[in-house]
């Protein structure tokens, strides 16, 4: 009798006598979610401390700057979603690779003379985290190797982990504002190096690149033939005469997929909507386009509402909002800098962009703490103020500050430091 | 001179004469991009066939119930969102497996007395695909194998192939409503099958499985302990005197998880809001729910506006709502059946819920019709209506058939179909 016409409970047992060894539940999670590890997350996992209960908590540690209430969407972009929920027309599917209308406005807006853009050369990915996911699916295999920044935010060896790709760290020279270490850089490279991911403006460092470091990084790259995904999320987001240069428009030659999205500069982290740009003048970038593609398909995409709202968003927002985002955070990036800078046993590189600065800690010249870890920890315990210790970013002996807290606050952190730094100092 | 201190153009002569093997530009896809295929993707990309100029095209092909604008959002789901945006609160990076919020929503909302959960059993991807891709990924190695549903849609296959997982197809029965054939299908298990995907209802078929077939199919599942990952996102979408069940519902001791989101229960496919549900009274799935959070920090989720407007979206909707969704089907399933039941050549299994039916083409009464791409193709030449071939779900000689047209539409595309049958039957 087939098993489809049993009755209940009369279940074949010839059937369960060549099940033995299948006898009993054994789930083992895979080797791939073994290996994909959020660093951040295993580093906060492992602090023991909890924050002083009789001092209020402030956190200098998210990399979201909504957190705090001072940096907010601008009503334009509310009213455009809006338009989108009102017009029962964005609720659908749009292709997997992103709406034409979106990657359309993403061309358009990012264009430039040197790199010109359109449409097929945007992918929509859900949040740039995709974008960078797929990016590096696409041109990457197991067992080959992918070169990453340290200090350097660390989803790039949460992928790069994930996918079996080994991840060699290239440095950044704190004391030349973070540029590459161009030297130790092409002792890492061989026959099976895919790729470079730079990401300028730079978390954690909050540096920006010159244009000439920026040439001689393509001069790297050319000379070896590597590709650059340049993960370029906060673009523009500099201060005072730092000017930002996308590193795609530096060249003809070098292909190059630049990562961006509407996360840092909208103000809109939680809406998942990132970009590919596939720069490429030289024709070399064909299969990739292809794998992109098949690689969008695994989970088709952002949000509708949004993905019709970007024309928009990129074009009905005004400058000013912009700006005005780029001045609160110079300012406290200024207030940062100063405080810090007068705080014996910290060494303060002063930011550039972005909203992050990477703080040394003299270790020596304190007398129980041994460890950036330790560091944070007893910050927390003793201060209520959380930073990220520099191990997150592969960069023992520093912390990383996230300046987007309204500056009373910052003000505030940064007193309980001097303290914290005067009461360990030796 | 470190390359770092380097004029422009004075790049190392050196360095380059060490680059040999890297003298020219080539950039494979990689290997994981090009085992990722979209089957229907790349059968639409095959079909030569243009539709005729003088018919409107009508497209029963779409699995995207909003696509002709009468299956639409119900105003209080976009009242949710809109109160998300004017808050100013929700647009910051929720957490990598959803907010508390939405992940308690979830839970209270499909809890059962036999069947319980807690926040702590949901993950909210981003949509149905991604919670997909993160079950399957948190379960499967590759080299092992996974059981899949003949004919089937084919994202199981599209994520699986990407990870290297060996897709093994158990046949569902037209004979028997779709069931599936047991006796076939533990003839597939070996020690590398890791899991069976199930779904129901189903697409393509538009079937529901009775409460006698689930309890089998977990008998086999126990047998074999075989983890079963439920694609249930038409849950509830049945016709007439049809009952759903969950089939965690039916079970103390084999582990399930559950796959559902917002999509087509609420009409937003393009929302991308999915989650997996996670069913373990046994406790054998403790590996996995870590997987499930490691791997969800790949991408980190879903839109924070509809993530946050999840709590009354699943309570603030009334019934009504979806109770009209359901009709409205039913009476589109039923005028599907009843026209295309008479058309000579074609064979129609009547649905019992979702939105989708397979009509089986009995080829040989054809004249010069070869197979279901034939027909598929001739059929939108002929007389501009779109549906998918068979083969797109591994069942050749069928078509599916998307009933979520409008009536009249429907009725139109089927009277065409009824002539281009007559006009090609021998």
């Amino acid at each position: 009798m087939s098993i489809n016409d049993r009755s209940e409970g009369a279940f074949n047992e010839e059937v369960k006598n060549v099940t033995t060894s299948r006898s009993k539940w054994h789930v083992p999670a895979s080797i791939v979610s073994k290996r994909t590890i959020n660093p951040i997350r295993e580093t906060v996992h492992k602090m023991n401390a909890k924050p002083n209960p009789d001092k209020a908590l402030i956190s200098l540690a998210l990399g979201d700057p909504t957190h705090f209430g001072n940096f907010k969407i601008h009503e334009n972009c509310i009213d455009a979603v809006i338009k989108q929920l009102q017009s029962y027309k964005a609720n659908g599917y749009p292709p997997a690779i992103g709406c034409e209308e979106a990657r359309k406005a993403v061309a358009k807006k990012f264009s430039t003379e040197e790199a010109p853009l359109t449409s097929r050369d945007v992918v929509i990915g859900s949040g740039a985290s995709d974008a960078l996911n797929i990016a590096i699916g696409a041109l990457c295999n197991e067992g080959q190797n992918i070169l990453l920044p340290r200090p350097g935010f660390s989803l790039y060896q949460t992928i790069s982990k994930s996918k079996g790709i080994e991840d060699r760290y290239y440095n950044l020279l704190p004391d030349r504002n973070w540029e590459i270490d161009l030297d130790q850089l092409v002792t890492l490279i061989d026959d099976k190096t895919v790729c470079i991911v730079i990401n300028n403006p730079s978390n954690p460092c909050g540096s920006n690149f010159s244009r000439h470091h920026l040439e001689l990084i393509l001069q790297v790259c050319e000379t070896y033939k590597l590709v650059i995904i340049s993960d370029e999320i906060y673009e523009d987001m500099v201060f005072g005469s730092t000017k930002f240069y996308p590193i795609a428009s530096l060249t003809k030659s070098v292909p190059i997929l630049k990562i961006s999205g509407l996360a840092k500069r909208y103000l809109v982290p939680g809406w998942r909507v990132g970009w590919i740009l596939i720069y490429d003048q030289n024709g070399v970038l064909d299969e990739i386009r292809s794998a992109l593609l098949s690689l969008s398909n695994l989970i088709l995409g952002s949000n509708s509402l949004i993905q019709y709202s970007i024309p928009d968003i990129l074009f009905n927002t005004p400058n000013e909002f912009y700006e005005d985002t780029i001045n609160k955070l110079e300012r406290n990036a200024s207030i940062s800098a100063s405080i810090l800078s007068k705080i014996r046993g910290l060494h303060v590189i002063v930011p550039q962009g972005a909203m992050y600065m990477m703080v040394g800690i003299n270790i020596k010249e304190f007398k129980d703490i041994k460890d950036d870890l330790e560091f944070t920890e007893k910050l927390l315990e003793e201060e209520s103020v959380m930073c990220l210790p520099g191990r997150c970013f592969h960069y023992p002996d520093y912390v990383r500050i996230v300046f987007t807290p309204p500056p009373e606050k910052l003000e505030e952190a940064y007193n309980r430091i001097r303290e914290f730094c005067i009461r360990h100092h030796i």
